[in-house]
C-alpha cells in the first residue's frame, strides 16, 4: 500500500452486497429462487457483513425469496430488504409495501430517498419539505419496529453537486429518524474519484453516522471512487459480484474488496480466508445469472494472471512479484501460461512439464513443428488459449507418443419433433485394437446423443475412463465475424476425473462433428497421461521421448 | 466536472493509441496487416495524437505493417514505433533491432526502458548504472537520427515506491539525451488513484519535460489512474481501444477520451467532433480483433443507456439528466428501453407503439396477460432482454392479432460423419391455410439444413418473405449453471429487411428445434408487422386492436 496513508484509514470496512437486489437489475439477468439462496449463501461463506437480497411488494419473486431464506442460518451475514420511502401523501402506517417490508421479517432494512433537488422536483412531483418528510417517516416507521436502519440517498454526488445545504438535510433527516448508516449513492455513475473524495470528505464534517458508498461504473471508475471514498473516511461499501447491475453495473466486489483487504490492508470480510473463495464465487455468479465470464476481470478473470508474450514468461516463473501485482492464489486465482501465436515455445515446453511430466529441449524441432500446427488452426478458427490439452495431443501426436487407444470411425444421427417436442437417436462406431464397435444412444438434442452413444461404446471398450472422467462444462461459440445457421462451431469440453481438470475444442460446420470429436479428445488425453504418469513411476526420471 | 478544479487543469491533452502495440498483446488477440491499416485510419478520424503501431524487429507482421502504412497519409495522428533499450553490453549502432526501428521510417519512436531497481537486477541481470547507460544511449541515438522520442518508464510506480531515486535518476537520463515524453507506466497494474496522484505530483517537481502516462488495469482502477495523473498534471495519455490488452488490458480510449472531454471538460481529440466516432470505432476493433463486445462497457457498450427498470422509464423519457450522466449521442451510442420481467408495461407499451405502431393503455388486461407469459417464460431459461420481437409476438397473439400465416407441423434430420467429414439433410413440414407443404434442405451441420429445408418450404408458400429478409447473426447459448450436451440451448438470431433489423429468440434441450423456432418466428414477424403497416396506411389514425 501507498506508505503515505498508512494509519488514516479504518481498521475495517462492511460490505453490503447487493447483487440479488440491485445486481438482478443487469441487462439479461434474472435469478431463480434456488440460485438466490445459493448465492446468499455463499455470500456468507465469503464473510460479507450484509446481504441485500430484494425489493419486498415490488415482485412476489422476493417475497417468496424472503420466506424461504428463513430456514438457512448464516455466520456472518444479516440479510437486508429493500424498500423506497413512503410513497407522497401517505402515511407510513398506511403504504402496503412498507406493510409486504414489515412482513419479510429481516432485522436490518435499507430505505431509498431522493437527495437531489432535480428528482424531487421533477420525478417524484413534490416539494422539498415533503420529501424530507418522507425519509425521515418512513425511518422512524421502521424503527419504531425495531428494525435497524441503512438510508441510501439516491443521486446524492449529483445533489450535493447541485444544492449540498439540501443534499446535507436529507442525510441529517434520516439520522434523527435513527438511521445508522448513511448511505451516499452515484445512482448515475458519472463522477470521478477527485471528486467523490472531496465530497465524502466535506459530508464527513457534518455527519458523524458510518457513511457508506454505492457507486454504479458509467464514467468507469466504481471501483476506484469506492475506494476512494474509504480513503475518504467511509466505512461502509455497496458492491455487487461481477459488478453486475443496471447499464454499466456496480462497483465489483470482486474488485473492491481485494483493493481493500490486499492494497489498502483494510479488514473488509469476517473470514479470514473468505477471499480465497473470491474466483469460486464470481464464476458462480456468472453461471446463475447466465453470463458469460469476463475473461479480463481483475483479480479473477481467467487472463487476469495470464502470460501470454513469450519473452515473459521465464522471468515471470523467476521472479513473479516482478510481473503480479498480488498472489493468484490470494484471490482463489491461478497463474496461466497460455499457448499462443505471439508466444515463444516457451510456455508450450512449461505445460508439457506441468501437465505431462516430459522435459523438453526448447529448441527441438518436433516442438517447432507442433507450434506451426498449432498455429495453423488457430488461422481456422481454432483457439487454444483454454484448451491446452488438445494443444498437448497435437505435441504428443509430434514427439510420437500419441498412441491412440480409439478412433472414432463414423457416427450417425437422426432428430425429429412436432408439437409433441423433440427426440434424437445416436450411433457411434470405434475402431479400436480389438476390432470395431458400434454403440447407439438416445437424448433430446442431437450432441446428446451422440455423447451417449460414444459412452456406450467405450463402456464396452474401456470401461474406467467412462467411470473416472467426468463433463463438467460444455461450450458453443460461433467464432466467425458473421454468424448465421452455417457458420463453423467452436466446441470447448471441460472434463475431470476427481483430482484435475483439463478442455478440449474442435471446430466443424457441424455442430455434432465438432462435439464429438472434443469428446473423444477428452477422454484419449486423460487415458495418455495416465500411460505417462504410470512409465514415469516405473522410470527413475522423465522418459526422454523418442 | 468539480468546480473545484476549474481552471487547474491543461487546456488539451495528448492521446497516444496503442491498440495495434500493446492491445495486440491481449489474450485471443491478432491483427491482421488490413486490420490493422483499417483501425490506423479510423483513429486518425477520432483525431489522436499518436499511433503506436508496433515493435519492428519483434516480428516481421509489424515490418511489414511500417512499409504499409507509408501509402497512406493522416491528418491528426503521427505513426510510432516502439522499441526497447539497446541490448546490454551493445552500442547503439550495432543493435540489429535498433536498426529495423531506423528502417521503419517513422518520425516518433517510443523507447521503453527499466525503471525499478528489480527489474534491472533480477530480470535484466545488469548494474544500474549500466541501466542509466542503455536508457541515455538508446535516447540519444535514435535522436541523432533527427528522431524524436517519447521515452516509456516500465514499472515506474513500483520503482518510485521502492527506490524513488534511482527511477528518477533513470527520467533525467532520458530527459538529458533527449526525449520529449517522459510516460510514467504501471506495467503490472497494480496501482490505486491515489497513489497515482501523490506520484505524478512529486515527479512533476523534478521532471519538467511534459509527463504521460501508461496504465493497466489490474487493479480495475486503469481509467481512474489515468484520469487522476491528468488532474496531477500529466499532459499525455497512453490507451487502447475497448482497453485491450495483456492480462486483464489497458486504460480504455472509450473510457478515458470521454472522461477527459465531457467531464474534466479537457481536450484530448483534435476532430472536435471525433467523440461521435467513438461507438464505431469501439465495434470495428471488437470486431477485427475477434472479440465479443462488451455489452456493460462504459459509454459505447450496448447496455450504458440501456433502461430496465421499468420504474424508471417514464422519467427517464421526460427528464434524461436525471438519469444519465452524459448525452448518449455524444458519444455515438444511443438509448435503449429493454423487455424484462422487472419492468413494468411501460416498456413493452413503448415497444409496441415504436415497432408495430399500436397505440396501447397501459392497464390494458391483455398487456397484462402478455407480460405475465413473458414472465413465465423468463422462469424457464429464456431472456427477451435483445429478443423483442419474440416478446411483441406474445403481445399480437394477446390482442388477438396474431393470424399466423403459416405453423411447422413437423421436422426432421439426418447428419453423419466419418473421416470424409460431415453432412446433414432436413426436412420440415409446414401448415398452411393452402394445407401442408413438405421440403427438404442440405447442409453441413444439422441447422444448416432445416434452415434450408424451411426456407424452401416458405419459397412455395410466401416467396417474398425469403427474398427479403436476411439473417445477419445467430447466436447459440448454454443458459443453465451446469452445462453438458445435455444441457437447454437457447438460441437467438437476429434479422433483417434491409431497413430495419430484429432478433427472435427460442428454448429447447433440442437444438435444431429452438432454431426452427426462432427462424420461423422471425418470418412471421416480419409478415405481421408488414401487414399492421399496411392497415396503418389504409387507415386514418393506428388501428384499435380488436
Amino acid at each position: 500500500m501507498d506508505p503515505v496513508l498508512a494509519g488514516s484509514l479504518p481498521e475495517k470496512v462492511e460490505v453490503l452486497d447487493t447483487t440479488l437486489r440491485d445486481g438482478a437489475q443487469a441487462h439479461g439477468v434474472s435469478f431463480s429462487l434456488q440460485a438466490k439462496i445459493r448465492i446468499a449463501l455463499e455470500l456468507d461463506r465469503l464473510g460479507v457483513s450484509f446481504i441485500e437480497a430484494g425489493w419486498p411488494g415490488s415482485n412476489p419473486k422476493d417475497e417468496e425469496f424472503f420466506r424461504a431464506i428463513k430456514e438457512y442460518s448464516f455466520n456472518h451475514a444479516e440479510i437486508v430488504a429493500f424498500t423506497s420511502t413512503r410513497r407522497k401523501g401517505v402515511r407510513p402506517e398506511k403504504d402496503p409495501i412498507l406493510a409486504k417490508v414489515l412482513d419479510a421479517e429481516t432485522r436490518w432494512v435499507t430505505v431509498f430517498g431522493k437527495s437531489w433537488t432535480l428528482h424531487v422536483r421533477e420525478v417524484l412531483k413534490t416539494t422539498l419539505e415533503e420529501n424530507l418528510d418522507m425519509v425521515y417517516g418512513t425511518v422512524r416507521f421502521l424503527r419504531e419496529h425495531g428494525i435497524r436502519v441503512i438510508f441510501d440517498a439516491e443521486h446524492f454526488f449529483n445533489g450535493y453537486l447541485e444544492d449540498p445545504e439540501y443534499a446535507l438535510q436529507v442525510l441529517e433527516a434520516a439520522v434523527e429518524a435513527g438511521a445508522e448508516r448513511i448511505v451516499l449513492a452515484d445512482t448515475n455513475g458519472g463522477m470521478l474519484p477527485h471528486t467523490v473524495y472531496r465530497v465524502v470528505r466535506e459530508v464527513r464534517e457534518r455527519i458523524k453516522t458510518p457513511l457508506g458508498l454505492h457507486m454504479h461504473n458509467d464514467s468507469g471508475c466504481a471501483v476506484a471512487n469506492t475506494l476512494m471514498g474509504v480513503l475518504a473516511g467511509a466505512e461502509h461499501v455497496q458492491v455487487t459480484v461481477n459488478g453486475i447491475g443496471e447499464r454499466t453495473g456496480n462497483a465489483d466486489l470482486c474488485q473492491v474488496v481485494p483493493g481493500l483487504e490486499l492494497k489498502l490492508g483494510v479488514r473488509a470480510l469476517a473470514n479470514p480466508e473468505g477471499l480465497r473463495h473470491l474466483r469460486r464465487l464470481s464464476r458462480l455468479v456468472y453461471e446463475l445469472a447466465g453470463l458469460q465470464p469476463n475473461p479480463y476481470q481483475p483479480y479473477v478473470g481467467d487472463n487476469a494472471f495470464a502470460h501470454k508474450a513469450g519473452v515473459h514468461v521465464d522471468a515471470v516463473l523467476k521472479t513473479p512479484r516482478a510481473y503480479e501485482h498480488v498472489d493468484p492464489g490470494a484471490v482463489g486465482n491461478r497463474r496461466r501460461l497460455v499457448v499462443s501465436e505471439l508466444s515463444g515455445s516457451a510456455n508450450l515446453v512449461a505445460w508439457a512439464r506441468r501437465e505431462l511430466g516430459l522435459e523438453l529441449d526448447k529448441r527441438d524441432p518436433r516442438l517447432r513443428r507442433a507450434l506451426e500446427r498449432v498455429k495453423k488452426l488457430e488461422n481456422m478458427g481454432y483457439s487454444f488459449d483454454n484448451a491446452v490439452a488438445s494443444a498437448l495431443l497435437i505435441l504428443l501426436e509430434e514427439l510420437g507418443l500419441r498412441k491412440t487407444p480409439f478412433r472414432v470411425q463414423a457416427w450417425r444421427v437422426v432428430s425429429e419433433g412436432s408439437e409433441k417436442g423433440a427426440r434424437s437417436w445416436g450411433l457411434v462406431k470405434l475402431e479400436t485394437p480389438g476390432g470395431t464397435i458400434l454403440a447407439a444412444g438416445e437424448g433430446g438434442g442431437p450432441v446428446h446423443a451422440v455423447d451417449e452413444a460414444l459412452r456406450g461404446a467405450l463402456r464396452q471398450h474401456l470401461p474406467e475412463s467412462v467411470e473416472k472422467v467426468r463433463l463438467i462444462d460444455y461450450r458453443v461459440t460461433l467464432p466467425g465475424a458473421v454468424r448465421h445457421t452455417a457458420s463453423t462451431v467452436r466446441v470447448e469440453i471441460t472434463f475431470t476425473d476427481g483430482t484435475s481438470a483439463w478442455t478440449t475444442t474442435s471446430v466443424s460446420s457441424n455442430i455434432i462433428e465438432a462435439s464429438l470429436d472434443a469428446l473423444a479428445q477428452g477422454i484419449e488425453y486423460y487415458l495418455l497421461r495416465s500411460q505417462l504418469a504410470r512409465s514415469r513411476s516405473e522410470a527413475p526420471e522423465a522418459p526422454r521421448p523418442a
